[in-house]
């Protein structure tokens, strides 16, 4: 039935991946695809950390020997040196699949046309930050469900994806297609604004003559609302910087909603309207999952899944369908 | 040595205790002083509560009766009908200890002045929320751990200060010392605006066109940073409404501090520098706490210890001392 494309699309998914930078999202990677028995070659530009992983790994001394031989490459490094180790990938001649896991889409898109242009670019984001980071953070089970990002451009092949999802999806994660713009508009909102919220109030509680009573107060809203403030403030701020646009229009959208709450706190039922909406997006937050369904493996299909919610679940052999689940409506 | 007040000081802790409304907080102080074997008596507005309070604990019909008998009475209803609870408790005649578990603490005092002046007010607030409400949502062991604030003003005797400490520590909770405006500017900081913060979080993650991709994105920052917005909004509005002047401060700061951020987008190194204070102050929270030490238990050794973060965890029942702990420096 879904047969337009046969030939060209069996998917056959990576056989060999090569994971450039070993931090928290690498190391948990590269520990899951042992676990699985994938074969795999660690990297990371620090000795101290390549001489850990190697106790548990295949590692490589180099950029070009860890991608030789590879089908996959992921780029698991912070994205301020994404440019530089994406030349090396380019000068060791890499022909085959790239991917990344950085929290922004847009900037690690135009990186690779520019720095690695003769690799296939499907850019990927596992949705499992941890306010730890490197190496010793890592943890195989660190994907189990969580939503991975996989971007659908018009210049990417649908086969390119596919064979991404089937990877994704066999970890564990849901394999979520979105477009570059989609995904950062996105994570703009659920991830960037929080964490630029969370050290804003870690910060304002502790100062002045209040700060210690304050700190002594933080309970649960202090507890869970400032919990990635804890993240290394490059980090952040790499990540924050690097979806700048985005994180624009959401924080002055933010500064219109406190001062709409701060214009009702006199008013105690138009205040209680105010708080109503998001307290029946979080009351019905995350929504439980729908019955899986087989889709056509299309661009505008996976578009429309990922615009939905949904998440692709597996991939047919064939790479005429895919397996997905939409959220229940509440 | 401490006996300027020997005589009038000796501290006998409640030994009958009359809780009004038993909601969340009410109905877990409820079980908690059951359990301790505390002479304790339930009263609620609602009659299905109360029949499920009875199954539980002794109860009483009315507001009179409930405090017949009492040396203590805790108000555990909303904010916004505290005033004619008091006015009952005033007309029963009750001329005992009266504290309350608020989320704020100006309103209710000056509530309890103007409804309730035969009774001896020390106000009271267990930072020990939840999203649930309602009888069915409390448990005895809330309170372990917990910060308890209660007031101590010019007004408020010592020792009937120490009376409630000597219960709070009881129970297992800290009992920390602050003027009522002390304690809505530190709830200001770690609780009200965190909770305006979540909601508008909340909301925004689901609005238009990319909000069923939003929420299929949202993992670790915005399931923490939005937790409290499952609120009843209700609650939420009286907390926040019931603190105004504090909140509005609070508001203004966290406005100027994203303006600020948002100016920095562009600038990774200044964003970083932006993003540290936060940082340090989280990864440092909760600090551990110090040694306990005895100190004299006057008003100004009282206050100054809440000013530096600590709690009283015993009252000595001559009520010339009590036992702290500070937290240690980072």
């Amino acid at each position: 039935m879904f047969n337009w494309l046969a030939g060209e699309m069996s998917v056959t998914p990576p056989a060999h991946v090569a994971i450039l930078g070993l931090g928290l999202i690498g190391s948990s990677l590269l520990r899951r695809l042992v676990a699985l028995g994938t074969a795999v070659t660690g990297y990371d530009a620090d000795p101290s950390t390549l001489e850990l992983a190697a106790l548990e790994a295949p590692v490589a001394g180099s950029i070009a020997d860890a991608v030789a031989g590879a089908d996959l490459v992921v780029l698991a490094v912070p994205l301020p040196v994404a440019g530089a180790v994406l030349d090396e990938v380019q000068a060791a001649g890499y022909t085959g699949l790239l991917t990344d896991v950085t929290s922004v889409k847009a900037a690690p898109r135009r990186l690779a046309a520019q720095h690695c242009p003769g690799a296939r670019w499907v850019g990927g984001h596992p949705m499992a930050g941890r306010e730890q980071s490197g190496f010793a953070a890592g943890d195989a089970t660190l994907f189990d469900g969580c939503a991975w990002v996989l971007t659908l451009e018009p210049d990417t092949g649908v086969a390119d994806w596919l064979r991404l999802a089937s990877l994704v999806a066999g970890i564990g994660a849901r394999a979520v297609p979105a477009t570059a713009d989609e995904h950062d508009t996105a994570v703009a909102r659920i991830s960037h604004a929080p964490h630029v919220v969370a050290a804003a109030l870690a910060a304002r509680a502790a100062e002045g003559e209040a700060g210690s009573l304050a700190l002594a107060l933080g309970a649960g809203s202090f507890r869970d609302g400032t919990r990635v403030a804890a993240t290394r403030p490059a980090l952040t701020a790499a990540m924050c910087g690097g979806n700048a646009a985005a994180l624009r229009t959401e924080l002055d959208t933010l500064i219109d909603q406190l001062t709409a709450a701060r214009g009702l706190l006199d008013d105690l039922d138009a205040l209680a309207d105010w708080f109503a909406p998001g307290h029946i997006v979080r009351a019905g937050w995350p929504p439980e999952p729908g019955p899986a369904k087989e889709r056509p493996a299309t661009r505008e299909e996976l578009l429309a899944l990922g615009r939905a919610g949904g998440w692709v679940t597996a991939v047919a052999a064939d790479g005429q369908s895919v397996t997905t689940v939409v959220p229940e409506s509440p």
